[in-house]
């Protein structure tokens, strides 16, 4: 088993580009779904952006639109475009178009409309999201079904995350219905969202910015962090969102660096520039 | 990888004793849930019995009570005792009992009753069976809460199986549901049921036959045939219930024998004796 290495000291000084995770970094979830900004981080957010650092907002969320999230954080006093926003939904649309592939979705319905130019009929793939209270065992059973019907059994899944913090208390992510279907069909699931290098790749290549100048700040340590690092970011874990101690003796994964927040995480990166 | 051993040619007149899978091969779920005889599997039990070999009825049914399961059975015209039949729910229930585990419990309401004096109240421990439509996100959100509020989570699954065939067609077994768990968990399952040796070998002591002299006729290529043979019995495959031509070319377990369904099963075991 490979032992986490002990990150080398880094400077902030070499910092060209900033990935923020969104979900327990900007803001928590409530029983409400209209969610609350966590203390600091729309200054922090403000902060970065007038440091002139280039930012991307980079989260695995699959439960709303591009649109429907940019509209959420504004609510609670973000910032940001459309297009500085990066989703699985998008990026599993190209790939669909790109291979003729007419998936079956198994997601939240509120982003059934990413999907709306997307031929569904016929399936010849499943595609996962973050379903939540819709992963019933007749969706469930009815992806599996269509796998197990095709002679190449296609499964995408948006992210691997096992599970998120909610006002309610923890609940499981797709990752965990991702596993259950490899498992039932023996397929491997092509992930696409974090920790996928080429969804990271993506993002940094939208900044102009290399990988070894940029740092990503997430609160979940294999698919923020982790996914980073593999990539050549840094990684940056805050203790807010999904984080839990056991965290910082994570068998494999070391981050650069923890803070207590996104507005420590900005002074990290300000400091000395 | 281990590749599988092609099984050295045996003579079934050292059989002591024979285990029978029920589901797949006594008989096929129906849509109505009466369930239809699979042509000459009654006759074929009448033959066995008749024969004097000791069978017993090992299965991992967890959608009703041994005595549902005899019920049903016996409307179906097959002659068989409770004491007969060995599922998991009593194993488990027997575990709970003498490691003072109080489980949560994610089963088909059907199977109930087997846990009737078990103290599920503040539980400390969660037990997963077949509890397919009732696998809701709600039931499984519940369990997996329950294992991350443990210090040391305790998953018990009835059975590992991926799937099984029902009139309606292929349907998600328990397996896929603990594979959800134990990925966002961080756990490792303990199984009770087939293909675990304590299971296998608990029946093989109440035949009284040693595992070298007992047959394990299945549909489940990995959990009845693999199983068996791990645990020193011959494992014979049938060509009904879940079986597909694929398992015929399966890339670790290679039966000692595949017949086309349990008549022909029996007619091998009884040849030459």
């Amino acid at each position: 088993m490979a032992l986490p290495v002990k990150p080398s000291p880094w400077s902030s000084k070499s910092i060209q580009g900033v990935l923020l995770d969104i979900s327990g970094v900007l803001y928590n979830n409530t029983e409400d779904d209209v969610g609350v900004a966590i203390d600091g981080s729309v200054e922090a957010v403000e902060r970065l952006r007038k440091s002139g650092l280039p930012v991307r907002f980079c989260t695995n969320e699959t439960q709303c639109t591009r649109e429907q999230l940019v509209r959420k954080l504004s609510r609670l006093g973000f910032t940001l475009g459309v297009s500085e926003v990066f989703p699985p939904a998008p990026a599993v649309c190209q790939i669909l178009k790109e291979r003729n592939l007419r998936p079956f979705t198994v997601i939240h319905p509120s982003c059934d409309p990413e999907f709306a130019d997307i031929d569904q009929n016929d399936p010849n793939c499943v595609v996962l999201g973050d379903a939540a209270k819709y992963f019933t065992f007749e969706k469930v059973n009815k992806a599996f079904q269509t796998l197990m019907s095709l002679e190449k059994p296609v499964l995408i899944s948006m992210g691997q995350g096992k599970y998120y913090k909610e006002a309610g208390g923890l609940k499981l992510d797709v990752g965990a219905y991702m596993k259950a279907l490899e498992y039932a069909c023996d397929v491997k699931a092509e992930i696409v969202g974090k920790p996928s290098p080429s969804f990271f790749n993506a993002v940094l290549k939208d900044m102009g910015v290399d990988a070894s100048n940029a740092v990503m700040i997430g609160d979940d340590i294999v698919n923020d962090v982790g996914g980073a690092q593999a990539c050549g970011m840094k990684g940056i874990q805050v203790r807010t969102g999904k984080f839990r101690p056991s965290d910082e003796n994570h068998p494999t994964v070391k981050p650069d660096s923890y803070v207590d927040n996104l507005a420590a995480g900005v002074d990290l990166l300000l400091q000395n520039r």
